[in-house]
């Protein structure tokens, strides 16, 4: 049984107050940890790897190798499921399509005075990618951060995966190889992260890493950010469904339950107008949840944070729907475009009945990295972008240094900066 | 007199290496203390500000306000040298004109089987701008960071300078106002970090951080990173300078001086094909130094960072300044758009002879926010996508889904997420 608020209710504002606000991640503090975990890689590097490996994975890289070999991964690809593999190869096809409508284009113009003034995209040289090991091994996750970086046109991906108790994923490595991972190694948390950042013997360092990962992970992450570029740091998955009285109950209730089943800390939300279709949302959860082979964890998910929130009219689920700033929306309502295009705070929307957000987890083409916790206020989903990066690029002629150049030798003085204010002066003087 | 090194010496290679080692920032460790002052700022608010405000910049909040009132900016405003209002507008202009070219457009498009793409961009709702007090108070910089947030669209842009002994700068006052800067608090360091990530009773919280400081500012960022977005750290400025026989030796100096005046720890290189050039310049810089404001910073950042590099033929300056990949780098070289068009990691390109670096630092009107420290290797200077996200939109039919519904069923059973199947299944076969 999940809360229900009731937007009419005196206290509606207190309690949903009370909702944005639930902690959902128990913070581990885990700092001091991942401190000597990084230290002692950048130290002793492939050495440090392999003791740490021993004792957090039950692995011994010594016998196996850190890296993954290529025929360990095609070995890996053939034991795969064909189905499973031709899907992979669809959705790594829609994602790359999808991807490539993003490219930027540099720029370059001559602005009134004659300043010529412009950028030019280029790609970040190498990436590192982590893959978390065990139950949230996801090859779609694989392919969400590959074919971007790929696409943008980085060099050279390497991969780092756990291998816990030597076992790693045949599908995950399928679908490195879909990807066009270049290299793939058998190492994860801190010592994964501190790898990629200092490098090893075994292991170039890279210039940016991206992916998600535990408590362990997202602390390293945040101490070598500086040292390399680091994406987001992910919190539990959510979605939002903002739905009226044309929503489908059933597969409301499937799509609630298909977030709730990630983790016990995932949040699933329906915002309606119309009590009735909470109701049967209600008792279509309960109904569903029996068969699921996730059904602890969605249920417990469902229980401490699932809501229904009924609201008077549809058009009042906009303003909770951007404070909320869901990773995930959907919207199912008659007039579902007016409502999307209220809304200024998500990380993707979802339209109609016949958009699951699952569809865009695996083979709708956009990206399922996307901000979670209230993030989509400031930071977007996953894309090109963050695989490259933009050089200016500006030319004066003597002509424009005399209209524009007395302004900057007045600010360079105005700010004590004698020397900026010189390198001007002594171009628009070429006597002083 | 910076370090000498010529490509051709058989140790180049490993003091070049040594050269792109060198740390120039004393690590502080104020981790602990930052924590300590962002915990008392999100338990006490405005009180916290006021003791720590005190203690750190001897002023009596309690006395003249947290926040800096209108007629305290105008009054600084008219306390300013009408010149420099004139250059900050100017400047103001051009850097507003550069950056509304960097918005971004929508997209929406109709893929080959009709699934529905796209996506929108939406401003960050509200920013806080940290400024740093005392000499480093740059108005160049409250433009350079204010106005592209503007240009973005951001509401509410919130601004915090430390006033040590009381004292702020009325030009940054009036640099806020002329960027359109909406509040002013007369708060620093950690505490003002704390108090626009999670708010006190006079400073309402901001979704995102921007700005330079020093390390405490540094650290704080880093721990309020997730509850509001941040910018890029800083470190110490950098200029790299890439030129042939051409270049003027004294124009060159100048601005190899402009960077070393900035800080003891500022790093200004010269790689060039001439050695005639490298004794010029090498000259001029002594010469130059001896009447500058600044001499002894400047005089220890060239003594102890600077660098002149000869290689054999100036296409060699390319790779080496791609892994210098510096924040600012000048050409002055006869065929400088083949060498520009040759690097791949740089914050900012200033080319030919008449681009002084400090023409971008305040009216050229790209930005001078730049990655430093080799960061250009993986991220970009400061714009209008700082302060935008993006949400991305699909939609699919009950036909799309028949098509590609297949592989995510397929693709969510095989990483064991059954509800995600079904949340996708059950609107395939409305009956199940």
């Amino acid at each position: 049984m999940a809360l229900r608020l009731t937007a009419a209710a005196d206290d509606f504002s207190a309690r949903f107050d009370a909702l944005l606000s639930t902690k959902r991640e128990v913070s581990e503090d885990v700092d001091q940890a991942v401190a000597a975990i990084l230290a002692d890689v950048k130290a002793r590097g492939d050495a440090a790897l392999i003791d740490l490996s021993r004792r957090f994975d039950r692995v011994d890289l010594e016998a196996v190798g850190i890296r993954v070999a290529p025929d360990e991964i095609a070995a890996a690809r053939a034991a795969c499921d064909a189905e499973a593999l031709d899907a992979l190869t669809l959705a790594r096809d829609r994602i790359e399509a999808h991807h490539r409508r993003q490219m930027p284009a540099d720029e370059s113009y001559v602005d009134p005075i004659g300043v010529e003034l412009g950028h030019r995209w280029t790609p970040v040289d190498s990436v590192g990618l982590y893959v978390p090991g065990g139950t949230a091994a996801y090859p779609s996750s694989v392919l969400m951060n590959a074919v971007p970086a790929k696409v943008a046109g980085v060099e050279r991906l390497a991969m780092v995966v756990p291998a816990p108790d030597g076992a790693l994923s045949p599908l995950v490595l399928a679908a490195a190889e879909i990807a066009g991972v270049d290299e793939v190694f058998r190492i994860g948390g801190a010592q994964a992260v501190g790898a990629l950042a200092y490098g090893t013997e075994t292991v170039r360092p890279v210039a940016k890493i991206v992916g998600p990962g535990n408590a362990y992970v997202a602390a390293a992450k945040r101490r070598v950010f500086g040292t390399v570029g680091i994406d987001m740091i992910a919190g539990p998955s959510e979605v939002l469904i903002v739905a009226d009285h044309t929503g489908n109950p059933d597969w409301i209730a499937a799509d609630l339950l298909a977030q709730a089943e990630h983790d016990a800390s995932a949040q699933s939300i329906l915002i309606t107008d119309d009590p009735e279709l909470a109701d049967a949302v209600e008792a279509a959860v309960e109904r569903q949840l029996t068969t699921l082979p996730r059904k602890d964890i969605a249920a417990a998910s469902w229980r401490d944070y699932g809501a229904i929130i009924v609201v008077p009219d549809i058009g009042a689920a906009a303003p909770l729907a951007n404070r909320i700033a869901a990773e995930h929306l959907e919207i199912i309502a008659e007039d579902g475009d007016a409502l999307a295009q209220a809304i200024r705070h998500a990380g993707a929307i979802f339209l109609g009945g016949h958009t699951p957000e699952a569809i865009g987890d695996y083979v709708g083409g956009s990206n399922h990295v996307l901000p979670t916790a209230r993030t989509a206020r400031f930071a977007s989903g996953l894309g090109v972008l963050d695989f490259l990066k933009r050089t200016s690029i500006l030319r004066c002629g003597p002509e424009q240094l005399r209209l524009i150049g007395p302004a900057a030798v007045t600010l360079g003085r105005a700010e004590g900066l004698e020397a900026h204010a010189r390198s001007v002066a002594i171009r628009m003087n070429p006597g002083g």
